[in-house]
């Protein structure tokens, strides 16, 4: 199949990882890391799994302190479709500004915005998907992915679609978006058969974005027009731009004005949060699996997972569920149950001042 | 107290303490390790211990490979007293060969036999019992000394104690040596109060453990003593020697004729057999027990102990009585409980020709 004429990838490259430290670094976040073993780095993944659908239509938005290792790592991207944040201001301004610049250049244009760091295994599922939903927002709707739930997860929001949208295939009105609930909740939203995980995926025309933004937050809306008319203004505009994620300042708000339609996915989909879902991205039935060189790893009646990232031989001896992470200058070993709270040892080091470890 | 007329130490230094890697390896031995965090080895701590008794009469006997580097780690002993033995003979060949060598230059002379791997914090406690070992000894007995076991361990031989020798303050005649038993087994012997641990240490005339080993082995005793009266012979003689335990060429057949005598030890006295016995060796009371520089470490909701040896940060999360070592070129993850089979990494290891590693 072709690539889809006018749709444009936008790809928000941002968020350190925190808790996949000490791999991901304030200084190599997780989108610059080639997390599941294939060779790609999870920034190069998203914009490989793009291509097919927008050939070279892609624009990147991440940190200053990035932007020369995002180019590195994207050498067919023109330069010029790399966008540089001054400074962090939440997702709404990078996917405003994104959605300005290419309103620009295709009044017309759909876009679908995809965060760098996600990992979607089944490439023809996603693309059949996102087919739908570009269909869809042509005729004016902010359209979302909702991802079919395989646990009731709390550390996702999530989507409760209605009724069937009339002569699309598969898409959905979507009711509301809801944020992460406890286990209680999210138990019953995944038995209830009504809800799907928000994974932040948003198709939509880019003007149709830009004119729901005026609707509730002209100022920021403007703000990225101008920016995306002369690009000269993005430090002086760039500043004063209010710090919102673009579920608060557009989805949500749309949905309530019946604005918002649900495409299901039944494909699976991970954010790599943490080192338990990194576990299960890596190949192997015979645990514990290996991010790096497997030869470097001498396990014993042991389970888990072990990234082996330092050349050094690493040894694991009757431990369940371990996860051991192996830097050239920090050590990390906890275990699949507790992998969450490694941002604590994050904060830790930043209170004591070590953002040389983070 | 002044040290004691005529008494020799004589320190057999070998053993590779591979139930330690990655923290020691072939090329660099337990006893050559600062295991307890003091700044002095075991082998310097095992030679400070003695010299309140001995002096500077004091021979230390290991392989070939190591003498180097234990002049170096002990310069205020005599080159001389460094023996370095052309291949392992096993400790009879050892001790028997620093005792003949004692004996040319005392014939009157008591050593005593203390491994350079032992850890024993209490010194004045182990001071007075060897005071009463060299007095006992000079009447012609081989002392051997009986700890007073904390635990029904099953890696150490046993020694039983009978009735109390005449005119001794503690010493009792020892009527058999037994080999490591099963943990019931273990756990008579203590509730017996009959029992004690054999650390293997002796306190004997030269001349009474040459004249003993002459009869059950006298091509050995001959061997040694051939030896010490003309150092060229070692490398024609040594390969000849049986390879044979202390405890099977002398002291369980001097049990049997008599000849033993035990005395009794109060202190604590531990053979760092493992990384779990390490752990109980390390100050401090908040786990986990850290060997190497604490602020290398950051532990949260974790026991057990951290060897922080390559100057990396550690950091463990919600895990108990875990053991991580970590070392410039290999990494080490298991818990105390699974502490002996560290031995299993190193044979793998081995198999896999990676004595690099080892």
């Amino acid at each position: 199949m072709s690539d889809i004429s006018g749709f444009w990838a936008v790809v928000p490259a941002g968020g350190a990882g925190t808790r996949l430290w000490p791999l991901s670094r304030a200084a190599r976040p997780k989108f610059l890391l080639d997390l599941t073993g294939s060779g790609r780095t999870l920034l190069q993944a998203t914009v490989d799994r793009l291509g097919p659908l927008t050939g070279d239509r892609v624009v990147v938005v991440t940190g200053v302190a990035h932007s020369a290792a995002v180019r590195d790592q994207l050498p067919d991207v023109p330069a010029g479709r790399v966008l540089a944040e001054p400074s962090p201001r939440d997702s709404m301004a990078a996917i405003g500004l994104a959605a300005a610049v290419v309103e620009r250049e295709d009044p017309e244009a759909v876009i679908g915005s995809f965060a760098a760091d996600h990992v979607i295994p089944d490439v023809d599922a996603f693309h059949a998907v996102i087919r739908e939903a570009v269909e869809v927002a042509r005729a004016g709707h902010l359209v979302t992915i909702g991802i079919e739930p395989t646990h009731p997860a709390t550390g996702f929001g999530y989507i409760r679609a209605g009724a069937p949208l009339d002569g699309a295939p598969t898409a959905l009105h979507a009711v509301e978006f809801v944020e992460k609930p406890d286990s209680e909740r999210a138990r019953r939203y995944v038995d209830s058969g009504e809800f799907r995980w928000n994974a932040g995926m948003f198709v939509v025309r880019a003007s149709t974005l830009l004119d729901l933004l005026a609707r509730w937050h002209p100022d920021l809306a403007e703000g990225v027009r101008d920016i995306a008319a002369d690009p000269s203004r993005l430090d002086d505009v760039w500043p004063g731009l209010t710090r919102i994620a673009i579920d608060h300042a557009v989805a949500e708000p749309a949905a309530e004005a019946g604005h918002v339609v649900v495409v299901p996915a039944p494909f699976a989909w991970d954010d790599v949060g943490d080192f338990a879902s990194l576990a299960t991205l890596l190949p192997g039935e015979d645990e514990p699996r290996v991010l790096g060189d497997p030869s470097d790893v001498t396990a014993l009646e042991a389970t888990g997972v072990v990234v082996a990232g330092s050349g050094r031989r690493v040894a694991v001896v009757g431990l369940d569920d371990v996860v051991v992470v192996d830097t050239p200058d920090a050590l990390l070993v906890t275990t699949r149950a507790r992998a969450q709270d490694v941002k604590a040892v994050v904060d830790l080091l930043k209170e004591q001042g070590r953002t040389d470890l983070t």
